[in-house]
């Protein structure tokens, strides 16, 4: 494992990411999607009243994730539930994943649930409802999935950066000193280059090829927004929670941050 | 509905298509998990004997469908299962879809997985084996879907053609010649602007924004002999076969044609 090797895997995960952000806009917001309690599910299936308390979101995604979970999927260390309680064990025999990170509980999949419904479906798709409902939340799972991945990378970046400077590391978080972490695992250059290669992405894979429009699929600046204001703050959030249980010391403050902290400043949204 | 509207249709799915053959792509064919019965499942599970007997593929597209199956997405005249024959009745209410199709029975889903596997995979993923087997299996079912969709849409247009033209097609049925119908929803223009748009999009969504190589994630042509070979050709026999049934008559002889007839002309390949 080496940063470089990371790094272009981040880099393929922005295309499956961008090409998923493209797929959910074709859709209208149809937020009745993500209202809990109104799928009126049938009252003699397993697990009712959990169940039925759910979003059609959150229904569809526990059983998926179910079922995923079924073949293995959440036994590597790449992949994090949004429903760890409720997974099944696997049906197929276990696999052997090389032993790349520390043993750790970091998980901020709650954090990205709540600022994808909140921010990133209000910011590329249109408002309304187009009746596509399950095409949509179809569309949500993919995606979802695909930022999890994404920001629990972190804890790989994490690993390698530490192994690099270790006593660093273990000064800093020795110190509780949460900010001197962050400076130190932050590197704006290469910040600088994920936005714009976000942008590029965004404008070339989300063109109108037919030419009747010259609006792209997604704006590149919300996706880009995405990029700087969700998606980095959140990996970094999983690289401090990362090292300071690495290092075998409790934060001093709660992370990730309130979700106030990660608003999309983008268009006439503040 | 409209021929341009569901043209409309038929073009944005091009666009979810090629995403997920791209997506695909980025791994190795795998193709133990297209190989029956060496799933070694539970025998403890419902239904062991059968489950067991499946492909990896197989299997999960099964209960990915059982799952799809419970929120409606079947009812839908649009979707098309591949194992309709185990699909669990929905749990939410029914849904009301305009009346657009006649009733009819016109399915080519068993055909789309066999060239799927034979044909589509081999030449759009690297030979060998690179352990992601569960990815690989969930950008197969998307892709299949997406396939699905775009093919079984040739009902829509079969029906807007039939109402356009209904008694030259009711004669050309009743005369039992497959040629002239086919050569009457043939529109070698629209076809060709298909196949020229499919490599625009397999050369834009593909390409290496990093600029690293000039390669492209998967060769424009062969995503244009995926839309020549087996996706405009099947979409047809689609199309064929929904007339006879409009008509009330059997096609002559079994459509969709055998497989032989499918197989991709692309590179070093006849």
């Amino acid at each position: 494992m080496s940063l470089d090797s990371i790094r272009s895997t981040l880099i393929r995960q922005e295309d499956s990411t961008i090409f998923a952000l493209i797929e959910r806009a074709q859709f209208r917001r149809n937020e009745a999607i993500y209202a809990k309690g109104i799928l009126q599910l049938d009252p003699s299936i397993p697990d009712y009243p959990f169940l039925n308390s759910l979003s059609f979101l959150e229904y569809l995604l526990l059983e998926t994730e179910k079922l995923h979970g079924k073949v293995r999927r959440y036994t590597s260390p790449e992949e994090h539930a949004f429903f760890p309680q409720y997974l099944p064990s696997p049906i197929l025999t276990p696999l052997q994943f090389p032993t790349l990170l520390a043993p750790n509980t970091v998980d901020v999949n709650a954090q990205i649930l709540d600022l994808y419904i909140h921010e990133i479906v209000p910011a590329v798709c249109k408002e309304g409802d187009d009746e596509q409902h399950g095409s949509s939340v179809l569309a949500d799972i993919t995606l979802l999935q695909a930022i999890s991945r994404r920001i629990h990378l972190g804890k790989f970046v994490a690993e390698t950066k530490f192994q690099e400077s270790e006593a660093q590391y273990r000064a800093l978080v020795a110190a509780d000193d949460v900010e001197g972490v962050m400076a130190l695992l932050t590197d704006t250059a290469v910040e600088a280059r994920v936005l714009e290669r976000a942008k590029l992405k965004a404008s070339t894979y989300g063109q109108d090829i037919t030419g009747e429009t010259e609006e792209c699929k997604v704006e590149p600046e919300v996706i880009a927004a995405i990029y700087r204001d969700v998606i980095i703050p959140l990996t970094k959030d999983v690289e401090v929670l990362y090292l300071f249980e690495r290092v075998g010391r409790e934060v001093p403050f709660p992370l990730p941050a309130p979700a106030e902290e990660y608003r999309l400043r983008v268009g006439g949204r503040i």
